[in-house]
Order: C-alpha cells, then sequence, then structure tokens
C-alpha cells in the first residue's frame, strides 16, 4: 500500500513535471514463463493501438481498459530477440515503457527478449563478462571525432603480454555504432562463445559505418587510414593479417566486401552478411573486377557470405557469391533460412566467431 | 545526381523492407549557425505535429509541405543541450531521425545540443578522452547481473601506480544507467575540465540506481554491500573515505541523501541534485534524525544541495537544507536559476566535479 501511494506520488510529482502529461508507469513489454508477451501503451485519446514485430504475421490489434492502458499479449514466441513498435493511430513508435531500444537513424523501435529454458547464445548468462568501450578517435579521413565500440574479452590486460586478434565489425544501413551491441547482443555472443572455448579471447571493434555526406568509399579509407591504427595504438593486438578480420551486414556486409577485397594483405578474414551491394563503390570494385585468384585465395585464410532464402537480397547475395566462384575466389556461402533481420544477424556472427584467427 | 539515385534506392531497398512503410530519410534537427533550430517528421496521415522542447515556452506547430515533410524552426536557442519530443495527433514520440535519445523508463525523447560559439562545458572538445566502459557485475543483493557505466580518465592506467579517486554518480527517477552519459554528458564535462586542470583524475561509476521492486533501500546496499566492492577490486582505486564521493540528480539526489550520509565514514565527499525525498526511505532515515554533527562534519569534507528556483522541488529542497542546519550539519547550498532540468543537472555536476577530491 505504501509503495501504491509512494507510486502515485512520483507519477504527480514525476521529474519531469514540467513537461507534464506523464504517463503511468507500465511493465512493457511482459514476457510470460510459456513465452507469451504483454505489450501495454497508455492512451486517453488514441483510437487504435497496434502492435508490430518480427515475430508476428501481422500486426496485432491492442484493446483498451477502462484505465486508458492498451494492451495485447501474443505468442508463445519462439526463443529469441526481436525488434517490435506500435502503431497509434497512423503513428509508429518505440514502446515508451522499454529502455530496450533499436538504435537506428531513421526510426525508433523496441528490442524484446524471449529467453527460453536453454540460454541462446546471445543472453546474458552467468559467465565471465568481457567489456564493452565507447572511444572517441580523430578521423583524419572524415576531419571529425568519431565514436566507436570496442568489446575486450573477460580477463583482458590492456597492458600484459598476450596480444589479441582484432574483428572489425560493421552495422547496417541506417544502423548506428551502438546496433551491433544493442541490438546484436555481440558483446553476450562473444562472451558465452569464449566461455565454451568455441570462440578465441579477441577484440570487437565496431565503428560507425556511416559517412554522409562523404562517398561511401571514404568508409574505406576510414577504416585503413584512421581506425585500425588508433585501435593498434590503444590495443595490445595482433597486426598482421592472419589477426584481422572485418564482418557486416547489410550495406555493412557490402561495404565488408568493398574494404576486406581491395585489402587482402591486411584482412585474411573477411565476412559478409546478406551484403547490399547496389552501391557505387561496389560497382566501381567489382564490375569489372580482374583477381589474381591465386594470390588472394592464399592470403585468404576465410571468405564467408551468409544469407537467408526470405531475406530481401537473397536472389542479389547469390549473384555476388557466383561472381566470387566465377573468378576463382574461394567463398564459403551460408545459405540458411529466415529473413533480413537481426535474429539472422546474430546467428551469423555467432557462426563467423566460433570460425576465425583459427587457421 | 548519382548520390540522389542511390539514396531513392536505398528508400526502396532499404535493409527493414520486411516491416515496410519506411520513411523517407530527414535531417532532424537541423542546428544552425545562428543558434535556431529546424525540425523535421515525415507523416501522410496526421492531421496536426507539434514539437514540444524544454528551450521553448509552449509547443510550437511543424507545417506539412507537399510532400508529407512536417517542419518547423525555432529560436534562436540559448546554446546547452535539450531533450525535445514530437506530438503527432495524440501520440508523443522522440523523434525518429536522430540517433541521440533520452534514456528513460517511462518516456522516449530525443536530445538536441546548440554548441554555441564558445564550447561549452558539456561539448564534446578536442581534448584527450576518456573511455565509457559498459561493465556487468553481480548483485548479491539484488539477486541479478546489472549493468554500470564507468568512466575512467584520459590517459587512464588499469594496472600502472597511480590509483585514482571515485565518484558514484546517480541518475533521475525514470532515468537508466545511461542518462548520466547520454543526456548529462559526464564524460565529456569530465574529459573538458580534467584537460583545463579544473577537476582532478577520477573514476566515475554510473549505476543503475532502480530496484523496484525491492525497496528502494536495497539499492542502498547495492552500492555498499555489491558495486564498490566490484569496483575496488576491478580498478586501480584509492579505498578511504577521502577518495569517494557520490552524487545524483532528483531520485538519484534523494538516494545520494540515504546512501552518503548513512555511510560518513565511506563517503567524505556527497552532492545532492534537486533531491527527491518523498519517499519511505528518506523518512526512515531522517525524520527522527539526530546525528553526532560534530563527528559527521570532522568525516566530511563537502557536503552539498544544489536547486533551481524554478524548480517544482524548490520548496522541499530548501526544507531538507534547513534540516540539515537545523541538526548542525556543514551543508553548502546552491541555488540557482532554472528548473528541474538536465540542463541544469549538468552545471551542478561540472561544479562538483571541481570541488571534490581536492581537500
Amino acid at each position: 500500500m505504501k509503495y501504491v501511494i509512494f507510486a502515485i506520488i512520483t507519477f504527480l510529482l514525476g521529474p519531469v513535471a514540467s513537461m507534464a502529461q506523464r504517463p503511468p508507469s507500465l511493465s512493457s513489454p511482459e514476457v510470460h514463463a510459456d513465452n507469451r508477451i504483454t505489450f501495454k501503451y497508455f492512451s486517453k485519446k488514441a483510437q487504435k493501438v497496434m502492435v508490430s514485430g518480427e515475430f508476428l504475421t501481422a500486426p496485432q490489434a491492442m484493446i483498451r481498459d477502462t484505465s486508458s492502458i492498451w494492451s495485447v499479449t501474443v505468442g508463445p514466441v519462439k526463443p529469441d530477440i526481436y525488434p517490435y513498435a506500435f502503431t497509434v493511430d497512423s503513428v509508429q513508435l518505440a514502446d515508451p515503457s522499454n529502455t530496450q531500444i533499436f538504435t537506428n537513424e531513421r526510426f525508433k523501435r523496441s528490442i524484446v527478449e524471449i529467453p527460453g529454458k536453454t540460454p541462446l547464445v546471445h543472453s546474458l548468462q552467468n559467465v565471465p563478462h568481457g567489456k564493452i568501450s565507447y572511444r572517441y578517435y580523430q578521423s583524419k579521413t572524415l576531419g571529425t571525432t568519431r565514436q566507436m565500440l570496442v568489446y575486450t574479452p573477460p580477463g583482458f590486460k590492456p597492458n600484459g603480454t598476450k596480444k589479441y586478434p582484432v574483428l572489425y565489425l560493421i552495422h547496417g544501413g541506417s544502423d548506428t555504432e551502438e546496433t551491433w551491441t544493442k541490438v546484436g547482443r555481440a558483446n553476450f555472443i562473444a562472451d558465452n562463445l569464449i566461455s565454451q572455448g568455441k570462440a578465441i579471447e579477441m577484440i570487437i571493434v565496431m565503428p560507425y559505418g556511416n559517412v554522409r555526406p562523404a562517398p561511401m568509399a571514404d568508409f574505406t579509407k576510414d577504416v585503413v587510414s584512421d581506425i585500425i591504427p588508433f585501435v593498434e595504438s590503444n590495443y595490445p593486438v595482433l597486426t598482421d593479417s592472419k589477426h584481422r578480420a572485418i564482418a557486416g551486414f547489410s550495406v555493412g556486409g557490402g561495404q565488408t566486401l568493398n574494404i576486406g577485397l581491395t585489402n587482402t594483405d591486411k584482412f585474411a578474414y573477411i565476412c559478409s552478411y546478406a551484403p547490399y551491394t547496389a552501391t557505387e563503390e561496389f560497382q566501381k570494385n567489382f564490375s569489372n573486377y580482374a583477381p589474381d585468384a591465386n594470390k588472394i585465395n592464399s592470403q585468404l585464410k576465410l571468405f564467408t557470405i551468409s544469407v537467408g532464402t526470405d531475406d530481401f537480397l537473397y536472389e542479389s547475395v547469390k549473384k555476388n557469391i557466383a561472381m566470387f566462384e566465377d573468378k576463382k575466389i574461394r567463398v564459403k556461402s551460408y545459405i540458411v533460412l529466415g529473413g533480413h533481420t537481426w535474429m539472422n544477424c546474430k546467428q551469423y556472427l555467432a557462426t563467423t566467431l566460433q570460425e576465425i584467427f583459427k587457421n
């Protein structure tokens, strides 16, 4: 009862009372033991509230109760982490009660995790945890200070004798440098695979791949001339190509091909996830591609391209794979079920982390 | 032209085409050299779009153009960092085009920075940058793994001989462990003050202060029994009370008083910003408060309470200050202009950082 009174006082006097109309505190989403999910939204004025998400085949209507709380319970849903959003009348928005945000430049969505009975590779488990650091570097290429995220593994010693291999990991089209951790859970995937002995200890660098209005090709320069030197002067890392990998999703998957295959002396591992390649830079690099395949095949320890059969880029990616095969470049293709989603993308990363730096 | 075509293709084939109805890429907010700000929002169906923000006395209507882009230019606005939101018909939401989010459990707002001509203390400046690390710790008190953010200063050596003082810094009511960096820019404020020699090098620990449904008092236990031991076993820090400070805003300002004044053997610096004290825990600690003032005054090197004259808690905070004075506890009050805002809160922090660990 005291708690209820406190909650009411908090509601009335809440710290942003100056912006008023503060909604009541709701618990949304609530994930139930049977893998169903309840979503809630408060609105006195809305005519229609829907929830859409990559676990639903169609948006579901939410029902208003007498206290203007709209809700719906869906599922059971297959254990995974999914983006979702509410549509209130004509407006799509992130769930106001959920702090887990899909970091993106063009929309705001929320994230829900259905843990399931057996911990998934991307779940927070009771294992030693690495650390994500938010770092700033000076990009001479782009003339600005930019942010990158750096994962260091459990037990990392910045000044010890052990030196680490580095994976450079690039987000999708309108994502940001935070999307690989906030949505892709790259840190938990690495923690879990390292603790199981399935991946070796590595540093994962997650830069911000959007350089607009500069030409996209400037990101290749930024990686090679600014990001790699920053990492190599600030972290104890191995600096030969066999200890450097590059991977990325969607637009970042296209950037991975551009950066990696024009720098096979620098990256022995290139892993492209559902690459988006309808870009000037890809056109320039690969429309008249005449590689020394023997040389490249001897430089690369691993070159993979992953895609799902429901991905809207599936046909395009198959053409990319065929093109590389036609040029006699050794490429391993991973064709799986699923679409152009972060659910798939997390699996691509989990597969990759178990393969790189091992030969 | 090629860029325009690429932009159109990206829009048509965008990575989340599966969720369709993707809006065009907008640049919002745009901050102009004369400190005016242009906001944009895309909607074909909205009847009315408004922008509200802590730089406006009233919400401003946005005007729709023939391509369904709603916009308005406001200001000039006094240089600072402000939260703002759009209201589309009845729905308040964060700006979909802006990745700078006000991290909060109960609403989604966006952040806009008006840099001004002279760099402000919270701005990204060309100085050496510290690092923010996202860490996980096991809370025995709360029985879960929780996240905290840890700022380490420029030049920080984790295994060097130098040992650092630590500030524990707590967010407001429905904020999260990210709000002090994402909105409060604690890291840039520290970087700038350290580089100017105005603050000494320190570690800043930003925990997550919300422990509901556990009683709020459990956060005091969590800080003392779980967070401090985690920090002291993972960072090279000084562990006497003269090298430990606690500060917090709003609900976190109340927690600061509860945690600090019941542990004056552990914290020699207590800085409370616009404290919200209508809580059971505060009531329990201070309604029959009978302190040994001489002892406490000799333990504390600095005890400050800050508030703005337009703060909705102003009267309440004045009573808190009077209560401590009445009990002969030496308290320094900072009464400034302004309301219960993060603009004020950043100033409280900037003042505090220049005072702690100096005597």
